[in-house]
Parts: structure tokens; sequence; C-alpha cells
């Protein structure tokens, strides 16, 4: 099994992309055309992700969206197509999650066997023990919230610590203590760039998942310039909302192909 | 609807128990007798929840071990048969979520909808608005980490800002901020009865979910006289291992009703 690292290592390259797409499809925001589709959610993913593979470094599903519409299923059905079609492009599972150790294990079944993502988000607030069950899976990549994109992501994450953020200390943990395998990634979010390029300091090798592009008004020539890493690659700039929603007819996957081009070219123009 | 706070208190009062049964079904530990059932995770709830509604102020399943085992629709299950049947037990749906707000609305549909729970737990490191979609159902509980029982809990929740550990800012913005609709709850281990103490001091009246007696080593005696309310309630303690593999017969569900009266027993002892 090609590890995620790999995988997302080589799609950079490859599709000379750092566009994320993130598969988050709302039931009531899905086009027209899909109305009478047994299986709307996947017949919507997969025409996007036909139209976006070349485009993109990975695809990020949000499990939530999954599973407020009970479409588990067709999340399933979503990892196992791009796994089969474009087994280049490595899939994240955003989920979030966090618990103690042995209910940790649980999680990594569902999402590494369940939906066999090539990778998950977690939570770091429970530390270590409950990272472990994860960080275990060398092959796996393992994304850990450092400062989130939200507004309100301050009130826990500025918090300073002998002389150190909470965020930098997350930071600093996953360099010195999570990241024994090699495959740990943080979340750090676009609306906050100068940020990212605080933490590019203290972890220059560490893939960067950035959400907050977009809807959420992150900029991407700040995020570019100063996220990147010394091999003008490691990060992941996700779009969810600003690709899938492009265009809201029949010819919505055109219209998430154009979008996704131009955040790559966008982002490409300031690397 | 009646509310989980109220759910909760009638249920202390009326069982006279601060006992929580984690219904924690692990499909390698069911009792060999199930092993011909259709929905043997929910049978072997469906016996426990039978055997000890009497002795429970709340029952709370764990929703990895439903994910991990593809058990969505038993876990749904569960939660409607205790509802039907136990309406005035209230039902924690323990997923530990945390998300941007838009994110979060849908983990809200999934708890409070597809899933009908009377609460859930979520992770506070994003703050304010990753919680607001929960806490504005102002009828179901959100019960937020604080102390979190395994041991690496003290690499984030320990650090100190302005003389106050990371979970005591927690404890503060719950009580200041996060209660406006008298919903909030926290979790504190049972393996830090100091800092149940202390966490008390700060929030009086908010009730507490204490999950580590039993396998995790938490004192009972030191949790009940360091986390109670000045009403003498105020505590959910968790037992998940401790009373549903107490028995692994065909007897397990009298097995689990043993072990539950007997913790219910020993705490109250201590009140």
């Amino acid at each position: 099994m090609i590890s995620f690292i790999k995988k997302l290592e080589a799609a950079w390259r490859q599709n000379n992309s750092l566009v994320c797409v993130g598969l988050d499809p709302d039931v009531n925001k899905l086009p027209a055309c899909l109305a009478g589709s047994a299986k709307p959610i996947f017949e919507f993913n997969k025409a996007i992700i036909d139209a976006t593979h070349d485009l993109v470094c990975c695809y990020k599903p949000q499990a939530a969206y999954y599973a407020a519409a009970e479409a588990d299923d067709q999340l399933k059905m979503t990892i196992a197509y791009i796994r089969e079609k474009y087994p280049e492009i490595p899939v994240i599972l955003d989920v979030k999650r966090g618990d103690i150790g042995s209910t940790a294990e649980m999680y990594a079944k569902e999402a590494f066997e369940r939906y066999n993502a090539d990778a998950l988000t977690v939570n770091p607030y429970m530390g270590s023990d409950n990272l472990k069950p994860f960080l275990d899976h060398a092959e796996r990549g393992v994304i850990i919230l450092c400062r989130t994109s939200n507004p309100s992501s301050c009130e826990l994450q500025e918090l300073i610590c002998d002389g150190k953020t909470i965020y930098e200390h997350v930071a600093l943990l996953t360099r010195d203590k999570w990241n024994y395998n090699g495959n740990a990634a943080l979340v750090i979010g676009a609306t906050f760039p100068g940020e990212l390029k605080k933490i590019r300091e203290i972890c220059p090798d560490i893939p960067f998942l950035v959400p907050g592009v977009g809807a959420q008004g992150g900029d991407v020539r700040q995020v570019v310039e100063n996220g990147i890493n010394a091999a003008g690659v490691g990060l992941m700039i996700n779009s969810s909302r600003g690709i899938i929603y492009a265009d809201n007819s029949a010819a919505f996957a055109a219209g998430a192909r154009k979008a996704a081009a131009e955040l790559r070219d966008l982002i490409n123009q300031f690397r």
C-alpha cells in the first residue's frame, strides 16, 4: 500500500496542484437534475471527481454531511470510487475524531477499514494516547487540528503558555512527539495567514491542510506565500462550496472543473 | 419535549442513582448466546437496558463502537428503544464532535434528528462558534470535554495561561459564555479527583459527566466527595466495561444489573 504522504507528494507533482476539493454535499443544495437518482450524493460526487481528478492533490469528504443525511453508504461508495478509478489521488476523511485509546481504536477502524480513507483529521485536545491508534497506521495520514479557520478558534488556541500559544504547542508536539511514523500533518486555517508562517517555521516539512479560502474569506496569495515549504509544495488548500456549488445547473461538473482549475492556477501564480 | 437537564434531574431523584451506563458494545466481546442474532448489538443493549433502567440516571452509547461495526442502525434502534420504553432516562450520544459552524449544524442533525439523543458530547478546541449549533437546541444537553480521564490529557489541558490551566479556561467559558440556555455540562475524568473539586468550585451547578471509574482506575469515593453539588447530585458517573461485561455468560444482563446496583450503592455510600 502506498502511504498517504507518498501519494500526496506524487499528486502535488503530477497534477501541479495544491488544491484539495472538499466533498461536502448538502442534500438540499444538489442540482435539480439529480433529484430522481437513488444515490444523488454519490452521483454528484462522482461527476465532480471525474471532472476534477487531474486538477487536485486530494479529496476531502466531510463526514458530517453524510452522517446528517444517513448517507454512510454513499460516503463509502465515494471513497471506493476514487480509490478504484483514481488511485493516485489520496482521500482525507474529515471527521475530527478524538477519544481515549480504546475508543480511538474504533474510530481508526471506522476511517481506515470501514471507509478505507488514506487519511483522517483528528482533534488534539485529549493528547498523545488519543492520537496513537491513528498514528500507528504508518501508511495513513493523520491530520491534526492546530489553528482552525473559524473566528472563535482564538478562544483556546491563542491562549499563551510559557510564551507560546496553544496552537504552537500543538505544532511542537506534532513535530517532536507525534510524527514518529512521518505520517502527521496539521490543519491551519487560511484565515490566519500570519500564523501559517509561524507554524511553517516550526514545522518546515509537515504538510498543512488549509481550509478557509472561498466562503470563509482566506486570501490565497498570503496562504501560498506564508505556507509553502522549501520544495514549493506542502499545502493542501481546501475549497468545498466554492468548487462543488460553482454551478448549480445540469452543467455542475463542468462548473466545478472550471472553479478548480481557476483555484489551481491562482495558487500556482504565487508559488 | 422535556429537556435533557430536567430529565436528568428527575432520574437522579427517581432512581436515587448517579450511575451512567456506557453502551460500548465491542462486537468481539458479546456473549456467545447472541451469536445467532441478526442484530446482536441491539439485543445486547436491550437486555442490559431492561435489566438496569431503574438503577441509572442516564445511558451513554459511544458512537465509535457502532461506527466501527457499521452498526449505525443498531445505535438508532437502541436510542429509540430507550426513548419509547424508558422515556424518563436521558440518552447521551458520546461522539465528541467539533467543527466549524456550518459543519457543526450537520453534526447537530446527526445527534438530535437522526439519532434523537437527549444530549451529546463535544470538543471545545475550536471554540464558541463550533458549540453554538448544539447549544442553540435548548432542550438538548451539550456536554463539553473539560478534563478528560486519559493519561495524556495533561499535554494540552494542563498548560497554564494567565494563572489558569486550559481545562479551567474551558470551565470558565462554559459557566460564563456557553451555558446561555442552561443546557451545558462538562466531562471531567474520575482519574483526576482533585481537579473535579476545583471545577466544582468554578461551576457549582453544572452537571459533570465523569468517565474513568472501573477499567480506568478512578476512585469512586474521591469522585463523589469532590464532584457532588450542594444538592447532593450533579454527577453522571459512567461505567462501561465494568457493567456491560460484568458477566459474559447467557446471564450477562443479570450480571450487568448486579454491577450497576453495586456501583450505585457504592456511590450512594459517599453522598
